[in-house]
């Protein structure tokens, strides 16, 4: 009992230890950390995943340390126990589910993509309104038809909507979806949501803002 | 002539001036000088551009200051000319030309979506390799055979190959694509890619990390 509170003292104060920017950082750890598990490298040295990630050895400890305790000094880090600990600040073991609204070609790339498997969510179904694609079978879902939603989201528990609307259309279905109880808006339509539930968390995918990034690294 | 000269000093200065971190942050900038434009708001103050993208007005003095002299006391910012100078140092105004390798659905998905035209990117081919895909017509574009990747790079201006293959592919198509002379390499396979031809730009889009972001959200 006593070990047990301990445990929970030292994982509540390790994560209210991890600053913003580390936190950007976790998910590209996460993701190195998995290749390495499917390689069957069970440990690895700051310097090793250093040159493999392109950072500095010390950023590494420096980001690492935030949780305390993960290096052994000549062991390393135990690959599998810091991917473990990563995917739980980062909420894989939450388990949320995740529905998309927006069953056309983006919407189906997503669903026949490992993205929401990898991170412990669960895609439960696909909504979209027009008649040519509702009842269409993507990846194993039958598409449901948006008329269906509240029936849905009452009857299951739904905490992650995936949006892969027109930015004309986007804007209301995130407040339809906050006014549901919908906590995780994943937008992919360009446009910034800035809904009036502020409960609601809000990640935007601008995937131009990356290939101005591009053009711009050719342009130097 | 003299002025002309001016005008170039001033400008490689100006992008010179420009720091990483201001350049990352540029994008979002052209995102929201987009939007007032469509809404034909042709001038505005820091402080309206604060609210509006949720920084503060000194972040966004310091940022835009960098290029000297946008912003004009009890004037604000000329949003068209902002929006121009920003394109230009983002590369918007190189137009350059790009292809797709993976006609699959986020192939088809970024075919159609604005994302290249908003960015000056001129989306010139799609290639695949699946005999189902080839010939099919996605976007208005012939889907082409990937046997037919050195003919038309050797015969067209391409700096741009948009990579939505799967993680197992696409080195070796990283590869073949920077020994045709390819400069940029827009990478959706969630995976990093580390060529070994160094003049090679390359942008990896990890759409996980993202999610995983949303999902810590969601958990604190």
């Amino acid at each position: 009992m006593a070990i047990n509170n301990f445990i929970n003292d030292e994982e509540s104060s390790a994560k209210s230890r991890v600053s913003p920017a580390v936190i950007k950082r976790l998910p590209r750890y996460y993701r190195y950390l998995r290749e390495l598990l499917q390689n069957d490298i069970l440990r690895i040295s700051s310097g090793e995943l250093s040159k493999l990630m392109h950072v500095t050895a010390s950023q590494i400890r420096q980001d690492l340390n935030c949780f305390g305790g993960f290096g052994q000094q000549g062991y390393g880090y135990n690959v599998k126990y810091l991917y473990g600990k990563i995917g739980e600040i980062l909420g894989v073991t939450q388990h949320y589910n995740a529905i998309i609204i927006g069953a056309g070609n983006l919407g189906s790339a997503l669903a026949a993509s490992p993205v929401f498997e990898r991170r412990g969510v669960k895609l439960t179904a696909l909504f979209d309104s027009s008649p040519d694609v509702i009842g269409r079978s993507v990846s194993g879902y039958t598409v449901k038809s948006i008329d269906e939603l509240e029936d849905y989201v009452r009857n299951n528990d739904v905490s992650i909507a995936v949006l892969t609307l027109t930015k004309d259309a986007v804007r209301d279905m995130a407040e339809r979806l906050a006014g549901l109880g919908i906590k995780g808006l994943w937008n992919f339509a360009s446009t910034e949501l800035n809904l009036s539930n502020k409960d609601v968390v809000v990640q935007n995918v601008h995937m131009g803002d990356s290939l101005m990034t591009l053009c711009y690294e050719l342009t130097k």
